[in-house]
């Protein structure tokens, strides 16, 4: 193979290996590549951590040049190579599989080989002259892997949920557009899947919408814990070989290059052994996938039909829903919604498992959480705009069947309870039940209430709290 | 107090306690009573376990005296106070929480003092002159807690999955009456909530049947885990202080005092720390539950209505549905059903985690691990009892409203899929669900097929491959 | 049985009962008695949310009496044995399981029921003498079980996590006190379980302190969900049967009564379907248990040994440790603890599960929610009480033993890394790994640094970042 | 777009699409490519699934024209066009997202049109002349995909757990193989952390290759429920459309095709709803996710040091453990197998909640089931071999500091218990703690037992139960 492709020999603490001319990776990353083979997917496919991480890295460069310690040909190389990374450039160098052992130390190790590589080249040497530019001692500078690694991945999963709370809104928007669509659409309202009480359709999508809305907010109240961060910390959170002043101007630079509201831990031991940040994102991304797969199984619930099921709404039909059934449609969207919600919650548990796991000064399963919380982000985030686009903005309804569902409810005789009393309505209610009939024909027979208060009282834009 | 309640001191490493002189505990039980108070409850509420340990221990005072470490009156005096505790006495005495830290420890010492001391009355002695026969050096004697517990925890679990196989027969036993009740009685088919194609009542019924047959099967086959005990291990599988001969003869007498066809495991070292017996079971459990869950959401969706809903079956009234709704019926038992379904995927999770976090030579967390799969198995087995008595043995069915669903059904389409193949059919399906008229109708109408064909294509009965 | 109990004759829709003359609860209860016979246990073991459902009917009643719908004379029976009720009396009269079908309206009855009674009595009536004053009519006025139960489950979380709170200040404390016990203290801190870099035995405290005072705010803030109630939504969140004012009055009558921050959701169609508030509190309490697990994990691995482990805490001794194993001193405070944090991850899935089920205007299945969160609830509480007072407090350190270690450790070589580089402190650290030499030694051998800027470079206090 | 890609124009129920020539899927394929953009893979990442669903057509076509529903022509052609696409060719075809709505209709549609394709092909037609050849009416002929997707994937699943059978086995035999080698080195056990009493290194790594053995039994057995098959069942199990002899022809031509010893399950109706093999086999596959990070655990704390820690075993170094502390080798194959443990349990979770999602004549989620466990199986497999090979393998000892442990510990006054009995033996156990000096010395001192007879008890060969 050495007669095919140009290598040069990179060492570390287990040996020499060759590495190909070409790659801006180095040994550590070679290494790690070959001890992590289990997904078979790269770090490439989570394009947030990686500029992230060049951020954290051009940050670092930046305090480490103010604070004396990295000369300004050294720091501004690193500068320039993170604004490339960070803006796309090289994402194919990041090799590594996200599932790995080393609490994220490999990850750390191939952003500063390929930092270095593309620093060196912009100074004009060649890959792997560490003489002139060097991973650890310049790259990595006044960091750990154990502060480096977490900022990144706190700002990774800030970039990632901006997508999600936009996708969030748009499913919103359009709950709120079938709301107004159908306000006035009266329709039987349920409970344990019961024929209750009267309601709109509008009032069954703005519902909805009211539930997105709060899981947006929770999901941005979640984001503040992520912006803090334990830049700083080195090692175990005690600071060693990271200058006084080096956490605050790092942070600032961080800062000013993200855009993000980030701060300085104040107990940066605590904070790097901490990944409490993570469950709590992770357990409301689980509450945003419950409220999400509820809506789709009362989608699912109510287009049930055509002729043998609820069949209060209708859904777009998107594909043909069987290979032997003609003509049979399908909720398919709001199912694979659900299919992603039951992942989220999966992820969540992952997460749970890493979380408990970590020990003393650090948790060595970031990895495992960064990469369950960045699929349930991603998964969500596809999933509401698919949810949105494909089925609630083809909603219909059939307006004529269902108020005639509702005059033909026994739900009805709850409204007359304050007039005839508990017990006497119960009867109303048991005798329509058994015989078929309905609720205002058998008041009226028995002379309980005169056709005028039945009418006033049973009026089911009345029931259903429809003002004007 | 002193003056009020007579005491006996006691004493453990950590000092003396004055122990009430009517208490067969002693002072390492009131410790534990004293270190764990968590839920309020007492191991008392699990007599299974209790009835376990005296037979552990009897077995262990039995295979001690054949191989003269115990002599007999000792001997015959433990084996007698194990004979009454096993049969219900003195339960009360167990009345440390089941929350507790030591791997079992505190459990094990509590029956130990009990016994000592219901064997040293016995013996004519005092409670408390431990001199004549001690909790540790006598009760304990070839034991640790670390192989009688969990043996007697295997045979708590074998004890009390028992009754849920009764009841899971009861059941099975309330759906197979139904199907034969309702074998002829035609209804739509559904797949994803849309209407597919007819079946019977009755095969739906039996399906449920089948399903619970299946795991019955898979429970009892759970069971042969929990038959291989580790008595003769003592504290980590090494049997250190065990003298030969002990495992084989204590599990002999263990199998004649129960009836259970145990066995000693042939790596003590592994059983000693593993508790995959468990992890099998209670995910068994948890498989039970979701069968189980799936059944009573089936019951709710096809009880929906009783006139907005699917209405394909009618279940029993059991109560008043709503404090606000007259007259309302509510699927109170599924619900309930449900619920504890929840509660075992839970339990099945608390065990998973105290599974994770055993190490080395032990799992500290049988505790927990117990009290799980004890609560699983009892709300299982009320919840199968209840659910077959209050629900399943009393539904019924409008045969005549289901049969007109069928007729009315655009599903019919696909038996004629084979004559007008997929694509013609389609058009038919479209047609039929578009206008609101009958697949037979359309038919007819384009001169697809003879009214005999169609009639004979279209038998409910043959769609639902209801042989004679 | 007539003959030897005195009964009263009660009728619901499915027929008549027999009631016992003594008991306040009525036929619905009793019906919801007998359909649920799950645990064994009896909502009276939940004592915060008999008190809340009283003063929710309480409220309602002020609220009814001022809208002009109950007479001064009820309203004020119902008011004084709302106030009795709440003060804890009759509390053994709520006697239907937790775990229920029928989405509380079993519990709400039960409340109607004693409530009725009890100012019957009060009025100078007999128990069952409803024609005066009705569960229904009367107690349940301008309520139904989905608005006055979920306010109540709501205000019952509420009052239950006060104690968690407390109980979670009172470990912070403990740990506070041994931070500052332990300030100087140095110690190895380790990554991955490998020795990293010193730090100081009460920086690691500090830090657990840091972490539960985070975890108290996040419980702090997730209480502001559950003071959001739906009273005056009625059966689906139309507020049918409730008129108009009515929400807000109560809601204010509410406030008065308990102190609590009550508002009226903005949506109560939302409102009424949504347990989104229990799902993010229990997620927080799944927070709050991995948080406390972790502590736990980590008190027992630094107390392991005494010889073979760790050994950098002592942990105080509350029982003997082994039934064979004389001395054997064990964690047992740590394990429990553990254990419910296992308990509370479970819970959270079980109240996950119960929160997908939800469908359409209501969730069935917040009985089984309620239920579990106020088992972690109480576990946790009484957790983080057992630990701070049985295990924290009593925590001791050998100082001489841990300053060895540190001067002992390879781990020192780290704070050479910015005078030596990368890989020549490398070739130090492996030369000290399998030579068993000192790396200040091999150091001074080699002539790299001054025995003063070593000194200065290794001092364990610096090392630790432990400022004056 | 036009212009550039020739296309051929196909329809659906929802319209035409134009699908680029070369394309061998169809429209239904397009149609779910565009429905479902979740994860950005690829059925093709599976290939276990395209060979079962390529075998299942083939059986398929084979009994059809058997029954004389197929002609030659067609039946050979399929033949031929399944056996290519199983032996690899045209996987990049299957392009639909593995998480999708439709209960795998989407991908039974991807394979019924890329058969019907390369068949037509194969015949000397062009590709989308399905004139001559359907995806529907003939690769599809007496399927639904609900009877052809769960075959298809219940044969996936088989073919996926063999090679993890083998990898637990090459980790079995590398425990075993460490077993040998370490089978006379004395250690301390350990129990809750604490010092126990002695064993051997070998009986250690001996009781995880149990353990793995009783794994791979349990997987063994779970994958018996997968070998029953509903191939016949057409859509919901009543074989609507499948002619009589059907089942039991496609079957018998599956096994041919496969190998595999599958059968037609019993009942049809049940097996076509139930997804309950693959909710055991998830469970089975928790199981060992559990003991394999059991095992992690233990290997990184018995790694854990190298001064600081337990420090009984030596990992190899495969790569540099940290960017900042130079020279630390981390239990980074360890870390990255528990995380493969943490998604294996998170992706069970998923499987438990799809399940319990399932309705009426089918579950619609089967393929976020089919995911995750393919995901699970793939991830076990990789962890299995890394850990073997790159950890066990290497793993070292030393045998003398091991041997001064066991000679310095407590626990060894447990060998003393029978003799000295527990409360004498708990003091020397206490002195022995608080002064620092030696159970044997302090024996001695006492005159408790000669030095003979210690010798004799505390040999730790005796103590480890190590015959000869």
């Amino acid at each position: 193979m050495g007669q095919l492709t140009a290598t040069r020999v990179e060492h570390d603490l287990v040996g020499d290996l060759e590495i190909p001319v070409e790659a801006y990776w180095g040994v550590h990353t070679l290494r790690a590549k070959q001890n992590f083979d289990i997904t078979g997917t790269q770090l490439s496919s989570n394009p947030h951590l990686i500029r992230a991480l060049a951020h954290v890295k051009q940050a670092a460069a930046r305090a480490n040049r103010e604070l004396g310690l990295l000369n300004a040909e050294r720091a501004e190389a690193i500068d320039a190579a993170c604004e490339r990374i960070a803006a796309g450039e090289l994402h194919d160098q990041f090799i590594i599989d996200p599932i790995q052992g080393g609490a994220g130390t490999s990850t750390n190790m191939n952003a500063n080989e390929v930092i270095a590589n593309l620093a060196l080249e912009i100074m004009g040497h060649a890959k792997g002259e560490y003489q002139y530019l060097h991973p650890n001692d310049h790259v990595n500078l006044s960091q750990s892997t154990n502060d480096a690694y977490p900022t990144a991945v706190n700002m990774a999963t800030h970039f990632a949920t901006q997508p999600l709370l936009d996708a969030m809104k748009v499913l919103q928007d359009s709950c709120l557009a079938k709301a107004a669509e159908f306000r006035t659409v009266v329709k039987m309202g349920r409970t344990q899947l019961q024929d209750a009480v009267p309601m709109t359709v509008g009032q069954e999508f703005g519902g909805w919408a009211v539930t997105l809305g709060e899981d947006r907010a929770r999901l941005e109240e979640s984001l503040s814990l992520v912006t803090e961060i334990n830049l700083g910390a080195t090692a175990i959170g005690t600071g060693l070989n990271a200058p006084a002043g080096y956490a605050e101007a790092a942070c600032r630079h961080l800062r000013e290059l993200t855009g993000l509201p980030l701060t300085t831990s104040p107990d940066l031991i605590e904070a790097t052994s901490d990944v409490g940040a993570f469950v709590h994102l992770s357990g409301v991304l689980k509450r945003v996938a419950l409220k999400i797969s509820k809506i789709c199984n009362d989608l699912r619930l109510l287009s049930s039909g055509p002729r043998a099921g609820l069949n209060d709404i209708q859904l777009p039909a998107v594909q043909s829903g069987s290979s032997i059934m003609p003509g049979k449609v399908n909720p398919v969207i709001p199912e694979v919604v659900n299919q992603i919600a039951y992942q989220v919650v999966g992820h969540d548990l992952t997460v749970t498992m890493a979380a408990e796991g970590g020990q003393l000064q650090l948790n060595a399963f970031e990895p495992v959480i960064a990469h369950s919380i960045s699929l349930s982000l991603k998964h969500l985030t596809n999933g509401c705009l698919t949810l949105a686009e494909r089925c609630i903005d083809g909603i219909t309804v059939d307006e004529a069947a269902l108020r005639r569902e509702v005059e033909n409810s026994i739900g009805l005789v709850t409204a007359l309870n304050p007039r005839l009393g508990y017990s006497a309505s119960t009867q109303i209610a048991l005798e329509a039940l058994h015989t078929g009939r309905g609720v205002a024909e058998l008041v009226l027979e028995r002379g309980l209430l005169s056709a005028e208060d039945l009418n006033e009282l049973l009026s089911p834009e009345r029931l259903a709290n429809l003002s004007d």
